[in-house]
């Protein structure tokens, strides 16, 4: 029998190391950064509790540019190292100061923000530099070391005269990756990656204008001075706590973070949490337009202030997607698959954890300021009926402020809606019934039939509607939801006033003989009613149930299958009692009694939206004719 | 100064294996049976150029589940390995036994399909499992050996008793990874990556029923037995010559991909390229729905027919995403971000290429069979057009056979379209109309008058079509489009015919005085035109260019900056030789001019469906009154 060790030579491992490490040849100067962060944060540490004696002062991270060189240099005023650190941390591939460090430090270091995980992330130097030098000095009382590698695993390192404390990074870009070297380049990196890292981060110089004195002369010209151009706040607002920060800090921290959104979010909400999991956030509700794919990716998340990634899915719950703004977690665990990030126990916490604290940040809203929320409904009502959809947890909160506005724009919670129908729109069987419309313009007639007998008539115009109302039924026994146009507004809330008809039942036989002889019947059944005398002679409904499984199914996830392609059917509802239905029946003249019942079926048509095409156009030349 | 190499432990390099190596923890069975591939293929090239004396036989990989002792088994009878080649290749870690293989075998070896690269794939088992074994027996005549490794990077290797060829793998899963041990989750591991690798693959036995014999008795019960169930198909059509297949094989390998996809494919091109990359795939058109976002995602990429993505952004041409099909190349850099992708020369050549074999194949299927691509051009002139705004190359080609129809189903190609309307549709000034419709119902009326004319008109209704336009009329000058509806057709087309008004020019202006005061001026602007007397007296246009501009910017990426947000505009065209203007130039009662007016610009609002809500309602009531 054998036994040994597995073994791993960097000969191997090093080709790979720059080609693969990371599938964003980019991210190196992220990782150079974190690790000039960290060197600093270090030092802070340690003077802090007086392990280093020296004086922590402004540290800043600066990077430079030498094109004419093909250098780039990446200098931070940190711990620094010594030549026998150099040879511990650098020379030893995946080998974590960082862990090292908290290891080390444990406790008092826990909050300290330190980046590091892996030591895997210097040698993403290697992914686009031909030769990497590390000068750096250590604040212990040590000479500076000078080490250099030209990417075959082959070092040397030597003395250097560096005095200033940290540490300076050069790479020597390679021909492929000579992109690097450009300004805009780098600036774009900043901005995306660092924007919001904890030490002050210094790329070039800008000009500023002195503030004018106040003994100017008059011929006084403005002066001006050189000063570093830094790129990041170190501070950015989601650091902070809640109660350091008004309402002007939150609006400005989302015009730092979408410059090019000119609209003001509706509202934020602050995350902070320390157990069982460590996460910190702001998010807003934007206002937003119709088109919800265009909006995802506007979440950002971080980890200790490092821009990670804009794809936050498995980790917000997908309701919430579309708000924007910042989660910053060091409990996420990255490159896992999103199966795995669903599985995670901590993610599934965060998740749950985001998506109570937007309920609970609602309900306070509408209990503070409901004429504001009213205000409001209309531009946040389609995350929170899709979170009514999908997250339980949210659907069980949703009661308290999730609003059903009507046609006038009146806005009721379920509870007052129920409460305020209930006497006038209880049909005979004891069904309460919620009339809605889904479209003020298009359903207008019949709003205006309901309004008439003094019935509430709720506008549900969300392209969800049909699950969310199949939903509420389900959950609200005795409640049921019938739109405007589905059936003659007397049959949609049944009462118990008999109809008197002033056709006799031949009559009525004879009427609809004529009527079915006209009117196609693949798509419309001819239904005779007895209604007021002044209602309209002909209405087209089209019945609650189907339409809205069809609804269901073209929206996905539901109704039942195939329903989608079915065709539209209608009824025809015919006025019994109007004055047109006597004319049609007493017409004599087989013509003219066509021409009648099309005429009047053209305008119903009209009134539910579908006479088109040459049908329109005969009946507007028609029309036409008639009055000149 | 002191020299020395970057060194690598591979106590720091296990665990980041285990953890990251790659972010789907599921990709082991693909790495596992990817070696047990290669380890066939090497003994098949090796007794083909007679280098081992041995059968080749019809080696089969076999993947068994041993749930009760929580083991997985990979076992192919392939090469094997003698101890000491365990040592060489496993116990190294990123060593690359296939990568050696080819170097030693260069040019015999380099169709042979080898897929191993970087050595890693391996220890990808450490990612599920808690011990691995290997049991491998080499086809030259030395003992076999057994290797042990906990996930330590401790190993132990002893001499073992197999006899058969080849390497057993034995995953001891690990308690967090059980869901391994599940045959519904390695059947659909072993679909999803495996099911076109060129050795079968056995995953447990099935059932099958023998034939019943000529003489079979009349009492015959059929006889079963139990053979290998085999998973995938080693040999799929892409890797076939096109000149192997016929039209049945093509559909078959459709369904084969896409079992839940009812509706066969249009069309398929056959993609096969040796230099100066290597490729093969099979690219279908689907008939396409409404949705293209939904559509994405469903063209395959393989490397050496293993699955590698469905995300082949950066590789297809964004137009051809719409596509199905599989795509098979090892020259595509895995693991590389979109922007390297993208800049990429391999893949850059590798996307024309296919822009230009889809060109090609369209062209072909126009020229040999006009009628039936006239049939589907509905089905695909979205991607077609879409192809053509975006890839240059795609629209010099696209001449030849893009079509454009006109409302009765014609189809021309824009040559053969000039040619036709050269003569009918040049107006006074020389230019060439095209008139097109977006709508064939909303825009019937205005349809029909142009048809009047013997004007011919396009049905142009992709959402995109104003962006094509406006990039056609800009490559070919003297070519005009122009909205049925943006003019009265007399202006659309101006001839040189000078129209005869009925009314002298001061009848007009005191008509237009009129119109004036009682037409709302924030929307439409009155126009007067001496047109034929029984011509509709009242038309309501759009103008084209603001129109087009602003499709443009709703659609994205053109027409002006902020033009989605303006206020619709029309002109409410006054046929002044109508009686209906007579009527209302001479009617005294000003109360009744008034409705006259009113009713006629409702009319025309209809025809242009912008009568909705109130007014429509008001309109069909007042209609009811005429006719009861």
């Amino acid at each position: 029998m054998t036994t040994g060790k597995i073994n791993v030579s960097v000969e191997n491992i090093f080709p790979l190391i720059k080609k693969f490490l990371y599938s964003d040849h980019e991210i190196f100067l992220r990782e150079l950064i974190s690790n000039g962060t960290d060197a600093t944060l270090k030092l802070k540490h340690l003077t802090s509790i007086g392990e280093a004696k020296v004086e922590y002062g402004s540290p800043i991270i600066e990077i430079k540019i030498d094109k004419e060189a093909k250098k780039l240099h990446i200098i931070d005023q940190g711990i620094g190292m010594t030549a026998d650190e150099v040879e511990k941390y650098i020379n030893q591939v995946a080998f974590s100061g960082a862990e090292e460090f908290l290891d080390k430090y444990k406790d008092s270091a826990k909050d300290s923000g330190i980046i590091g995980h892996f030591g895997l992330g210097f040698y993403s130097a290697f992914m686009v530099a031909e030769k990497v030098e590390i000068i750096t000095k250590s604040y212990k009382d040590e000479p500076a070391a000078h080490w250099t590698c030209d990417g075959s695993p082959e070092f040397t390192l030597v003395a250097a005269d560096k005095t200033d404390r940290g540490t300076e990074i050069i790479l020597h870009i390679a021909e492929d990756s000579l992109e690097f070297l450009e300004e805009f380049k780098i600036s774009g990196l900043l901005t995306k990656y660092n924007k919001f890292m904890p030490i002050p981060i210094k790329f070039g110089t800008k000009t500023e204008t002195l503030p004018k004195p106040e003994d100017a002369p008059e011929d006084y010209k403005p002066e001006t001075i050189e000063v570093d151009n830094i790129v990041n706040n170190p501070n950015p607002a989601w650091t902070k706590q809640p109660s350091e920060l008004t309402d002007a800090d939150y609006k400005d921290f989302y015009r730092e973070m979408y410059p090019m959104q000119f609209e003001e979010p509706l509202f934020h909400i602050h995350l902070n949490v320390d157990y069982p999991f460590n996460l910190t956030g702001i998010l807003y509700f934007p206002k937003l337009s119709g088109d919800l794919q265009i909006q995802k990716d506007k979440i950002q998340l971080y980890q200790n202030q490092v821009f990670v990634t804009d794809n936050v899915e498995g980790i917000v719950p997908e309701f919430l997607m579309m708000l924007r703004g910042v989660v910053d977690s060091p409990d996420i665990p990255l490159n896992v698959s999103r199966s795995g990030l669903q599985a995670d126990g901590a993610v599934k916490k965060i998740s749950n954890y985001i998506t109570r604290k937007v309920a609970d940040k609602l309900k306070s809203l509408f209990n503070e300021n409901r004429e504001d929320f009213e205000k409001k409904w209309n531009d946040i009502k389609i995350v929170l009926e899709y979170g009514m959809l999908s997250e339980d947890k949210f659907y069980e909160k949703a009661g308290a402020f999730v609003l059903y506005p009507t046609v006038d724009d009146t806005y009721f919670t379920l509870d007052e809606l129920k409460e305020k129908i209930k006497e006038n729109q209880t049909d005979k069987d004891g069904k309460v019934v919620v009339l809605y419309a889904g479209n003020k313009e298009a359903q207008h007639s019949y709003i205006e039939i309901a309004k008439d007998k003094g019935y509430e008539v709720l506008l549900l115009d969300s392209p969800i509607i049909s699950h969310l109302i199949q939903k509420i039924e389900g959950d609200n026994s005795g409640l049921h939801f019938v739109r405007v146009d589905s059936d003659h507004i007397d049959n949609l809330i049944k009462k118990e006033d008999a109809a008197i008809s002033k056709l006799s039942e031949e009559e009525k036989e004879s009427l609809k003989t004529v009527l079915e002889t006209i009117v196609p019947k693949q798509t419309y059944t001819v239904q005779l009613e007895a209604l007021a005398s002044d209602s309209a002679p002909f209405i087209i409904t089209q019945p609650e149930f189907m339409r809205r499984m069809k609804e269901m199914s073209q929206t996905g996830g539901g109704g039942m299958f195939g329903m989608s392609n079915m065709p539209e059917m209608y009824n025809l509802v015919v006025n019994t009692n109007s004055e047109l239905a006597s004319s049609i029946l007493n017409n004599k003249d087989k013509s003219a009694q066509e021409s009648l019942v099309k005429q009047a079926l053209d305008l119903a048509k009209l009134s539910q939206n579908l006479l088109k095409g040459e049908a329109l156009t005969a009946f507007v030349k028609r029309s036409f004719e008639l009055i000149k």
